[in-house]
């Protein structure tokens, strides 16, 4: 299948375009490289040197004889986005090409709104494009579980059934986004939603948990071909940050009790969801959600399976909690149903400890890269501000 | 009190301002004027003369005694809005300062993603300004009912208690807007939510039906203080387009079946909801929903209401069934909840054959100015075209 990656830069973006190149689909990838300038802007790097998208794109085509076509572009110039689709005629497009963090779209009003904007017209450019150029173009769209926020009863897959005063209807699930960043994952579902409606477009958004991860199958083949892993509070997620802690022997910090249960996932499972979506597309019209993870976990849970194996290689660790700069419910209910993509054939790769220490042990090479002070989280929800947090006593026993 | 009316030169923004000051509040309009351009754009105008916003101001105060502060500004502008709370430093901030037409969102990509960046824009603004400079000001925004849709169930005041599977919340009332500018106001009502929760602002989201009339008890005062009355395709509303069409002695045009129901409500209850919602403040912290409409009709019955006084007054008038140019369910369940305003004291002014001839009457002293080609309607929810729409045989017997 003809494939554009949106994003194809990225820790996700990259990854997925090689998957899904090495599986014999012919693969494009668009990026502007925003996220480069977002990093330097804060004073962020990838923990381990990444190459050129270009030189990526070369590595890969010496090791598999496969070509990955290159898009230079944004998404919020829509002539840009016309004339990829135009150009490279996709059958499905992976929309990956997002403001990504949570933290980034708290900072300030100007990143804030940024966020929202750059992803909004991102996505209502891409609807665009497909209505213009091909309508029966799949998109597949990278939604978060972070849209749903932690209401009190079971979380289903995009839509529920209610029945009230003795009436019922299926209808989108409510939303409590958590950031302004998750509010925009939120904007796009309802643009898309309408989109699917009224032009007949077919998308599925993938309301994906947390992923976690350094290597997939096609990162491993060369060490060019890796994809950029986040450890800072901004840009990088709770397991990465968690192994980064441990490997540079600093303690491990939990936000506020470590209560928070969130849905996981390893990045090799993202790329197969993705694949799996692209396969059994939506139908014409239809916009349906697929919740993208395999396993729950408290944030103290990981926290603590991540110092067990940091433990057995030796490395001297502990765990303490920092203030939660979030302002999110620590004690909460959490079930969201997540039976889509197994039903189309997902069969998850379920985090284990030897992937824990292999994580561990290939950070520990890289820990003279480390950079401890942007690991600690400053971003405040309540004030936008960058404040040092405070800390607790480092847990005994843990 | 001293209230910001955020775009105080429209249809609604300028009566609410006056009434606000004739009724002892401090009042100060902000609006860059930027609704004047889109009606250039796309060739309409009001149906009667409107003053500039500076003579109509002027001529309130000779009236009355009374002074309006004006602010000429984009919301899009930052600096402009907190500029303008910080040397106002209202109480209550009424935002109507939005695109507000569905049509005008649909007719093409740019108007889509500006009147998407624009409303969410504005708002986000606003929010951070009332955060800096006075977190204690309450904001009043306008919705609209648009935000639902049309649910198999009973739609409540923004949010409803959900049982399932064994387990109950109160959540976000699930929205399935039914174009670019609806989905624009859900996104600003899931950014007020975010926004009441973690900076402990105080909103309240009017989410108002379709408004009708010409006439407020202070336009009335003076021929210089009416307001911008729209009956064109875009920024015209249901009744108001019917009257004049009416007057002008041509069909009147219902979209489709003319079965679809709608909430409706006069402009004078418009500003006393208003004044509602500003004298009974929501708290710190919580965002609030109103469902602001007096009663339902079906767009048909509008229309009839209009033939049977139109003949009363000797006009010879018709009804005619237009190709339903947008993409909504013409025949559905409709029984929105509206009971939190008439709690606050609402006293409706229902629709009455008296004030539809007194609209027909007036519009009928402007037959001059109606422009016959601009209330048909040509923009296409499936195409994003302006095309003209077919007509059926105008109704035997109406």
């Amino acid at each position: 299948m003809r494939v554009l990656v949106l994003g194809g830069d990225g820790y996700l973006g990259w990854p997925t375009a090689m998957y899904l190149s090495g599986r014999g689909h012919s693969v494009a990838v668009m990026d502007n490289f925003s996220k480069r300038s977002w990093e330097r802007e804060i004073g962020v790097e990838p923990l381990f040197h990444i190459r050129t998208l270009s030189d990526r794109i070369d590595c890969w085509r010496e090791l598999t004889g496969k070509d990955i076509d290159l898009f230079v572009g944004d998404l919020q110039d829509y002539a840009a986005v016309e004339g990829a689709l135009d150009l490279f005629r996709p059958e499905a497009i992976v929309h990956y090409g997002q403001q990504p963090s949570a933290p980034f779209s708290m900072m300030d009003r100007e990143r804030s709104v940024f966020t929202q904007v750059n992803n909004l017209v991102s996505t209502l450019n891409v609807l665009w494009a497909i209505k213009k150029i091909n309508p029966a173009c799949h998109l597949v769209k990278l939604g978060t579980m972070g849209e749903y926020g932690t209401p009190n009863i079971d979380i289903e897959e995009g839509f529920i059934e209610i029945e009230h005063k003795g009436r019922k209807d299926v209808l989108p699930f409510p939303c409590q986004p958590g950031s302004f960043y998750h509010l925009s994952k939120v904007h796009d579902s309802h643009n898309l939603r309408l989109a699917c409606k009224i032009w007949k477009l077919a998308a599925t958004d993938l309301n994906q948990g947390v992923v976690y991860g350094i290597e997939t199958d096609e990162t491993c083949l060369h060490e060019a071909l890796e994809t950029s892993f986040h450890y800072d509070e901004v840009f990088g997620t709770a397991l990465n940050r968690f192994c980064v802690q441990a490997a540079a022997g600093i303690p491990l910090t939990i936000y506020g009790k470590g209560s928070q249960k969130r849905g996981f996932l390893n990045i090799k499972d993202t790329l197969r969801c993705v694949e799996l979506a692209i396969l059994n597309p939506a139908r014409q019209g239809e916009y349906r959600v697929f919740n993208q993870f395999t396993e729950i976990f408290t944030v103290a849970e990981l926290a603590h399976l991540v110092v067990d194996q940091a433990r057995k290689l030796g490395f001297a660790v502990k765990v303490q909690h920092a203030e939660n700069p979030r302002i999110e419910a620590e004690e909460h209910y959490y079930n969201p149903t997540h039976t889509r993509l197994r039903d189309l054939g997902l069969q998850p790769h379920h985090l284990s400890d030897v992937l824990i220490k292999d994580m561990l042990r290939r950070i520990r090479e890289a820990k003279g890269r480390i950079k401890q002070e942007i690991i600690m989280p400053r971003v405040r929800w309540d004030s936008g501000q960058r404040e040092a947090p405070q800390l607790s006593v480092a847990e005994a026993g843990v």
